[in-house]
């Protein structure tokens, strides 16, 4: 396990992240609620030219700007995976919400140095949300700063999210059952809205399996720049070798209780 | 069983829901992402602050404009429920939604005639949504017409929404199972949400089970005019008797195969 990122994201990458984000945001708000074909991957999720061209808008600019970075899509494969700097794109994390003509989905734009991440933006182009999570800095949303709020109770205290049941395989699916029987109120759907959500005060805890680096890269910075814990099911940090099993929690004792009841 | 409505709702019905629906919005915009407190109602469900001032803000309305006309709402309970017209009143459905600060609950405002919905509006006070729906119009969204999307394939080329897997109660919960686990795709949370986007052909199929009148009275207007089907799990009309389980179609073929799956 490596040491936490301390050193600051540099700010002109700050910038060029925002700015990574505005040109999928551009993309994506042209095509939500437009009748776009939905294509199934290999992997039986859906897809649509607007995950596809958000994507391209965003590498083109980073190849632009940054020749020599490297670049882990979604739809759209890897390039100089062994960099100091790579990024890490989903243009549309949450598609099934996209095709259903519901606004919370989100533009994720992470970066990793040497395979941490150390800076995340989750976008939500239709509703105007965009948070913004970097080492050294305090996360914000839309521009003022962001807090987790605190959860007296812990895990029986929380409202918890998770995107859907059908996410959980195998053993996972009764771990996350004790969860959501566990908390005060569960709640469904949102992909990394939910995220965004918690950073913010809104949600005390998310559980979610099945990631990949593209869906929870981008949202380490933004809740653990709020205050909050953003670990793998055992309390590990996240990095680029990480499986996709995810908890976020704004207050540590949901987070322990979150694990043990996952463990149980 | 009473025959379908087929008299028209008078236009003067429909711009007074209108004015409620906008009184609703007002209060409900203004308290979105603040902090309020969360109550626990008897049935353990969330309530706010803001259920509350914006269902006494569409009463007040009513009562000051059609003060024969009986009330069904959510929050402050019923009156005159023998008059030829009540309306039927959810301030936010989708309070769980409301609370975590998704954009994805609505206001509902429905008009019964003798027992059955002749009206129906959801209103998204956030995003800017408005789905109306009436006997003798065609629905429209957002002031344009609204309609339901063919869909090949029946329930195995379904877009399937429901909010919760908590919805079904005993052995409502393998029913869900089996629609879910034969659709194409399935999405979570939503609430009367995931209906007006059914409207507008963005879903296929919506299975729900425990709702109250005042979650499905203003649904149904909306999907029928729409061009869709929306019953009870039995292919039964809905109305103020009706028990809690539903299904919105946008096929026929579709709300076939939900049926039976349902009842399998």
């Amino acid at each position: 396990m490596e040491s936490p990122a301390t050193e600051p994201c540099p700010d002109h990458l700050v910038t060029l992240a925002q700015r990574l984000a505005d040109a999928g945001a551009a993309v994506v708000r042209r095509y939500f609620r437009t009748p776009v074909a939905v294509d199934d991957k290999a992997d039986h999720s859906p897809v649509t030219i607007a995950d596809r061209e958000a994507e391209l808008a965003i590498r083109s600019l980073i190849e632009a700007e940054r020749p020599d970075d490297g670049i882990y899509g979604e739809e759209h494969g890897t390039k100089n995976l062994d960099a100091e700097w790579v990024w890490v794109i989903d243009p549309i994390d949450g598609t099934k919400s996209f095709i259903t003509g519901r606004p919370i989905f989100g533009t994720l734009i992470a970066l990793l140095r040497r395979g941490r991440p150390v800076l995340g933006i989750i976008d939500q182009p239709v509703v105007g949300d965009r948070w913004i999570g970097a080492a050294g800095r305090p996360t914000t949303h839309n521009g003022k700063p962001a807090r987790v709020r605190p959860c007296p109770g812990g895990l029986a205290g929380a409202t918890f999210g998770t995107t859907s049941p059908d996410l959980f395989p195998g053993e996972d699916y009764e771990a996350y059952r004790r969860v959501a029987a566990a908390a005060k109120v569960a709640v469904y759907g949102g992909d990394c809205y939910s995220y965004g959500l918690l950073a913010s005060g809104y949600y005390d805890l998310v559980v979610e399996s099945g990631l990949k680096l593209y869906d929870f890269a981008a949202l380490v910075p933004v809740v653990t720049g709020a205050g909050g814990l953003m670990t793998d099911w055992e309390g590990k940090p996240l990095d680029a070798n990480s499986g996709g099993r995810v908890i976020a929690a704004g207050d540590p004792q949901t987070h322990r209780d979150a694990i043990a009841a996952l463990a149980a």
